[in-house]
């Protein structure tokens, strides 16, 4: 490869490339012990700055199956940042001779992102924060591919505390891009969050409907159903009445765990949790529906349907040994599954001037401040859409300063149109950008 | 192999089977670096829910001494329990792929035995409470067998808190089985506890005898020592006179710490604790014995016998690496050490109704009560003997129910005979069987 | 090689070792990944007594780059001195079977001179204390010989807290010994200890004057600049005029961070520290030195000048690798860059009787008594400088015992001279002597 790639998000990689992984990972899962000789004499890194003895154990084994070698931290919290070092610098060292790869995990949003800016080696986002853990993403939709031959058009069911649980989210963009359509089952008061809806609407085409679940048993029983799909209307119109789409045969069920850690103080509590059972497997529209979950689980699952052969969430994180040894191997330079250069994403522009627009306290652009310039990303121009490109949180902007006229415009002002991204600079309203010295553009300034 | 073999207790291996772990030892040890191609691509997966370093790298130098890798997770308490983890979901995680055999170190007693049971790969019990701990007690055989040539007929000497220590407990179980000759050396008050005493008698039919220890010197002066021999009745008698067994000659001293964790409040205090130095070396009838002990010791051996040739406790603890190299070759089915299926073991029964009779609160199964289902293992119907399958703690049984009749049997009742075991159930007395719904079989029953 | 070689001290090192490390270095460095077949099947462990994860990570990487395999105790505090096992026993343990070379961190001074005492294979000291950490001062020299060619006859500035760093002292030895020039640029307040001084000046000659430093710029704005030289002094004259030396032209710039962690209560309050940025950087005498830095910097070296091709503090990290590849190559017996026997260091004599004379709480003479012989280091004997053997603390000696005449000697005396270093006892005082027994020799002793 001539252009150093990372997995920082599920969005770095095509569709092409994941269909390509998912091919490797078939072929290393028929006989996990046979690859040795792919990565011999190379290194990966875990660097945890937090612990998550599964997802680290699974790199780990990832990289011994491919025959490489790996060098661990797994609580870096505990010694160098009692040094102040900073990620920055961590990286730069690490990076530097020490491994081949970087497998980061981080308590702070966006941190991936921050270190395969200064990472001589590729980084691979092994969680950052409540913001992505694309390869948690990868082995979802590779279980979901080797369970039934395809993602596209698939009837998803997304279960539980879908509020909350970053995997859910991640899964749920990463199934609109395939096509997929999803079925969302929440806990009651746990919904899919607006600004999750907006992105599947906005960004994927996706239109939810309300969902006809009789033939759903006791899994819907108390929630409503949402059937949101990303295929054109005259279609959809083909199997909707007035009630909505009507639920005949799910492909699979997606059950996640209530993220009670994430729970504001008195959220959840007397919460009776959905709990999927022999009798909820009973439904007729769940006949042939794969159980998945990303595990670990408390209740929700219950045990007595782990000898079911629709239960599959063991072979589901089985199936991360194989699709890491794929990303590995590809980032390593082993094997070519990956694009070189990498499918352009979402354009990002340094902050030149000004405090961090950055409202997110958790976002490594506020808790690493030395090293960390602070960036934004332009997911659109019209109508303005402007995010961390750290940690991906949208900015409120009511006003666009431009530092060539120190003049600011409204979001939606033909004058904005002729302003640079690069000399961009966003403020919360008029007031803000004023104060700031970047008075209306106005009558004076030629439209 | 056709059947997936565990190591969870020394008694899970035959004679035979230990021979021929000693054998492969014997050959590992001879150059430990030459055998790196026997478990190419093979990962051993260290799960340690308790700190135990040492156990822990014993076992890690084995696996990459056998070109195998190694997946560590060095205390699981810290991750995995917080997020409500139970311990079969993670043996089947991380059994599912991530490695191929689980090292399993746990504070609760049969956690290995657990472990088994959900595991889709071999279990090795690294230590389980104060249950069992099967390599040590393997390396201890082996390391006698090496410096002597045999086991069957030696002389051996256990010395200090043989009270508290699970290896002592596993050792003596294990000398008797191969028909080594046993001589207690209790520190005062910390004896052999009585049902370590009668399992000895009933299951190895060890009959113990006063001994006469005049040729044992300071490390008997202030102890009755006990003999314990498998041997014959008729053979024994040409050896004793009206004192007991004549002590002249020693062929190994086993030593212990004081296991001061697991002391009452209370015990303990202002001991003076044996101490094994060249004074107590000196006794005529230790002259070639081999003194042994598990370390880590802290004072019950002096320092100045570390460079006496009769010293050979740093030996021992270098031998549990070849020793683990054999048993990990071996469940890892590179070398033919194991007969398949294993020599059966006690039968044993899940508990089918009613409470869990463990009465063990730190047994595994009443502190992981989500997948562990109450087993019971019955070491003989006549006299009735019963134990939990986990922690092998022995029940006490005063009633027994059939599930059939839905009356209860006393233990040595003729009616008892008819009751298939998969039916009993176990009860402290005949007033507890009644008022669970099972009264007396009494004349109702036919005899 | 014959005799087992350890790396305690960077003394232990020749000056023909350390060239032929550096070109075995250079050689690896060409590509740290073709170096797997160098030592298949050997194991290191990091025994790690607290924790450092930069250290221990390069370590690792070092020995799988070789092939060889890596056992972990990345706290050891935790679990072996729970159990209150003695270091002497771990090496031994450890370096019994587990491991090929032990690779020992640990908070006592002198803790890797009493493992290398006690252990059967290679010790390598990851630092301890706030004694040695000779491979960070290899990594060091090597890193300037690749960026200049040489070594002898370099000037190198060493700034900031020149006090309180250890790494900065072994350097400043290091430096001296290979005949190169040493400019000190304190932070005020934090000069080079008189003892450091005093070592430069008696074992390498080293002869210190003041520079005239109006060509340094701001880095030396605000300190008093030494220069020392190894040179000889008629030499010297040529380049100093009545000012002292002229600095011109520096070849590296040494830059350390503020030692917090060893400062006494108040100390380095309201400290404003150097601070190496582009404006400093731009001094006339510095135009192409480069700049060093052990790592973690805080704010010592500002973030501007990593761009700088004169900063190669991430290369001079990333060189921990290969040189470390170097020395565990060379230990496990697998390149012949060591000679056998060892260039002989100072004669060292245990103590063997009265209590150990070592004043340093923190030396493992005082903090391990079980099995620590105290011992003493015989720098020179007229005049008398005499060492702790451990931690390298100089004695203050008023008296010598003489342990045959038992009379006491003054240091300088006549008499002194026929007393066998291994029949020497040290007092602090005359006074001292006498309590302990050792009356003055007086005129009762021949002279």
């Amino acid at each position: 490869m001539t252009e150093l790639r990372h997995l920082v998000s599920i969005d770095d990689l095509s569709l092409t490339e994941m269909q390509a992984l998912f091919d490797a990972a078939k072929g290393f899962s028929e006989d996990l012990t046979a690859h040795s000789k792919l990565c011999p004499g190379r290194i990966s890194a875990s660097l945890f700055y937090e612990p998550s003895t599964r997802t680290r154990l699974s790199f780990e084994s990832a990289m011994l199956r491919l025959g490489g070698g790996v060098i661990t931290a797994a609580d870096m919290r505990v010694s160098s940042a009692s040094k102040g070092e900073s990620l920055a610098d961590t990286v730069r060292v690490v990076g530097g001779g020490y491994a081949d790869v970087l497998v980061l995990r981080h308590p702070s949003e966006g941190a991936a992102r921050l270190a395969a800016e200064f990472s001589p080696v590729p980084v691979i986002n092994a969680g950052d924060g409540s913001h992505e853990h694309p390869t948690q993403t990868l082995c979802d939709l590779y279980s979901l591919w080797v369970e039934r031959g395809r993602i596209e058009g698939l009837d998803v069911v997304l279960a539980g505390d879908l509020r909350y649980s970053r995997t859910i989210h991640s899964f749920a963009y990463a199934l609109a891009r395939f096509g997929a359509n999803i079925l969302c089952v929440p806990q009651g008061g746990f919904e899919l969050p607006d600004y999750v809806m907006q992105r599947l609407r906005e960004e994927f085409g996706v239109e939810p409907v309300r969902a006809n679940a009789s033939k759903m048993g006791e899994l819907a029983a108390e929630s409503d159903v949402i059937y949101m799909t990303p295929q054109k209307p005259h279609q959809l119109s083909l199997f909707t009445d007035a009630k909505g789409w009507n639920v005949s045969h799910v492909d699979a069920v997606y059950m996640t765990r209530p993220q009670t850690e994430r729970y504001k103080a008195g959220e959840g509590e007397d919460l009776s949790y959905l709990q999927l059972g022999k009798s909820a497997l009973a439904a007729d529209s769940l006949r042939d529906a794969v159980v998945m979950h990303p595990l670990p689980r408390r209740d929700e699952i219950s045990a007595e349907i782990d000898s079911d052969p629709r239960s599959i969430y063991f072979k589901q994180a089985a199936r991360g040994v194989p699709i890491r040894m794929a990303i590995l191997a590809a980032l390593a330079g082993e094997l070519p599954l990956l694009d070189s250069p990498p499918a352009a994403g979402m354009p990002t522009y340094p902050v030149l001037e000004g405090e961090n627009p950055c409202p997110n306290p958790n976002c490594i652009s506020n808790t690493e401040t030395r090293h960390a310039v602070p960036r934004v990303a332009l997911a659109s121009r019209l109508p303005l859409r402007v995010q961390c490109a750290f940690c991906s949180q949208r900015l409120v902007v009511g006003a666009v300063g431009c530092l060539a006229t120190r003049r600011h415009h409204e979001p939606g002002s033909p004058g904005l149109r002729r302003v640079r991204p690069e000399e961009m600079r966003f403020f919360l309203d008029a007031q803000t950008a004023e104060r700031a010295g970047f008075p209306a553009a106005g009558e004076a300034h030629p439209v």
